[in-house]
């Protein structure tokens, strides 16, 4: 009865899972929630009447599928003085969250067997919006400094139908890391060299709570490769489902016309509303109000890690972003080692659904944007206990 | 570069040309927008202001792919009320508009070169929604009592392949006809007998002017194979972006597995917003006010239509919803019509753009939802006087 594409859309038994983790008793580090606490609820109410009050009968009525002009505006000036992307709003779609470009990207771009490649390990829930066009994932290599552009050339070089690359090189979902400027640079030499199209997936970019910002990719694109995509649901709030596609007129089109097929167009008020609140405050003041709050998080969580988890596991130390990647010794199996942790009422997400093609057992990822300071020490503290219990049943 | 798919989904010629439409010298007959000036900027001041204050962190964060509980809740306790079907809120998804129903639709069915059966003409947002998953549509005949259900059999029995039923039997876009009792209980027998899923969308159903509301399909379906569809965006305000599916579980569940891969969720402060604008006003007082304006802008094109047609124009006489249909004489291609009636200021969708396989030249769609009356009895004016000019042309 259903389309054959079914057949690879299953229902998570992890996601199935962790649906306990709305119990407000279980420590949950398994999410990539933002920190509602910062929510800026008092401006959002005077930009709520503001927008009613001065275009109450647009913000309520259709609009155009490319978005919200002055959003638009906003968006390409921002990117030109923050990332310095040369580009106007005639190079940005309004999407419903950038989960939305992963989906219409598997639209434009991908036909069954196509090839994919991607960081190994990516965003899981990137994986399940491509699978549902049939492709094939190849994973490349990755290390500290991100994705290992010798193992990345050797599998173009062998691999026919490489239609499009995604990676995340800022704070990346799940790892935390970042990659390094030689990498980007080097990644854009051997993109340029087989025109290859690149999602830039960036939604965590502006959180760095330490060291330089690192160009864009989107910025060393010289050839107009790159599809970058962001979101206001990390430096904003992500219940307005507002992100946007910044790239080159020849693809942008073709993802408005995708776009406007899928659900004709970005709630109006909910654009008008981020418009609005960017010319009435500031959004950078928002940010930096997050990043601090996140930076200490993140210390604290590290700090507590450092204490009380056993020397073999190892784990990434994120610049920026929300999560942090976990290596346990190889014969821990995380999602047992979940079952445990969920009856000392403590959650993460077990690393092997971050991998397109399954396979590693051993890995987890952490969240330290949403849970305060106390029930981080407290959930690592109750994750270290059953990780020294695990591992020692096998020593 | 592209998919395979991206050869069918083309920039529509007549799309590009109603853009003008934007232009306020324009009578535009051409859209599909509900009348702004009725949207409750004022109750919705007081709704935006409620939802942040008591709710304002969830509101803004991430939430339930389901969708919003109590709206859910509200919904399935609406459609009890209003249509007599028995279903609860695990019976509901929401969406982004019903518009991202087709989508999900096309996505959970279709595999290349399926067959969709539906009405000639068909809502013409469908056909594009459904076309980027490679289906192959048969055009049932219709006439003024809804689908010819003996045209309907033939085909299914010498169809292979049939994998999903498309209707809109309540004031039909873009014909504004209603299916009759009769026909609605032969085509669930049919339906019941072959087994087939239907979708069965309905976003006008509520706004009838006159006569008795006829059962939806979904009242009479003791199989659960009616995936009914219904949004905000008729009754209330399509800026937001909220529609809902209503389907037997084995479906719902599938729904909601892919529109997680697709955007994650609905704007939850959308979602709470018509919640609470449900528990604070009267959502069929608003209903009734939309319908009595909408009912007399009906009668002024009607009444205007039938003082300045020629005789040889016929048209639709709806009993509800926003759109009625004229055939022209055949040797009048409404394509040259329209661009004629631009110079003159009136535009109005050409009909063959609802006809997925095409081949109807002289047929057109008007919206009486949109203007106020003294345009809407300009612009038919300014319709007829070019109608009469073809047709005097070829006489």
């Amino acid at each position: 009865m259903f389309a054959k594409r079914m057949e690879s859309l299953k229902v998570s038994a992890i996601r199935e899972i962790l649906k306990i983790t709305v119990n407000p008793e279980i420590i949950s580090f398994a999410g990539g929630l933002p920190a509602p606490e910062l929510f800026p609820i008092e401006e959002m109410k005077r930009v709520a009447m503001a927008v009613l009050n001065d275009s109450g009968s647009e913000a309520l009525q259709y609009s155009m599928t490319e978005g919200f002009l002055p959003l638009r505006k906003q968006i390409a000036d921002r990117m030109k003085d923050k990332l310095n992307i040369d580009l106007t709003y005639e190079n940005i779609q309004i999407i419903s969250g950038s989960q939305q470009g992963l989906d219409l990207s598997g639209k434009l771009f991908i036909d069954e067997g196509d090839v994919i490649l991607c960081e190994s390990p990516t965003y899981l829930a990137a994986i399940s919006a491509f699978k549902a066009y049939g492709p094939k994932f190849i994973e490349v290599p990755t290390d500290d400094d991100g994705m290992i552009i010798s193992e990345l050339e050797k599998i173009i070089t062998k691999t026919s139908k490489v239609k499009l690359i995604y990676v995340i090189p800022d704070f990346q979902n799940p790892t935390g890391r970042t990659w390094s400027l030689k990498r980007r640079q080097q990644f854009m030499e051997l993109i340029n060299r087989y025109e290859i199209p690149v999602i830039e997936d960036n939604p965590y970019g502006e959180l760095r709570f330490e060291g330089e910002r690192l160009p864009a990719l989107k910025s060393l694109d010289s050839k107009g490769l790159v599809i970058f995509f962001s979101t206001f649901s990390k430096i904003f709030c992500p219940g307005l489902r507002v992100g946007w596609i910044a790239a080159d007129k020849k693809f942008l089109e073709k993802y408005t016309l995708i776009k406007q097929g899928t659900d004709l167009h970005t709630s109006s008020i909910s654009q008008q509303e981020i418009s609005k609140f960017i010319e009435l405050y500031d959004l950078d003041a928002n940010i930096e109000k997050i990043k601090s709050v996140y930076k200490q998080r993140r210390d604290i969580m590290i700090e507590t890690m450092k204490k009380e988890f056993p020397p073999e596991v190892n784990y990434t130390y994120p610049q920026g972003g929300l999560f942090l990647w976990v290596e346990l010794p190889s014969h821990i199996k995380a999602e047992a080692l979940l079952l445990t942790c969920l009856e000392h009422k403590v959650a993460f997400v077990p690393g092997d659904s971050f991998f397109p093609n399954g396979g590693v057992e051993n890995t987890l990822r952490l969240n330290y944007s949403n849970m305060p300071e106390e029930r981080i020490v407290e959930g690592i503290k109750r994750l270290a206990k059953v990780i020294k219990e695990y591992n020692r049943i096998k020593a």
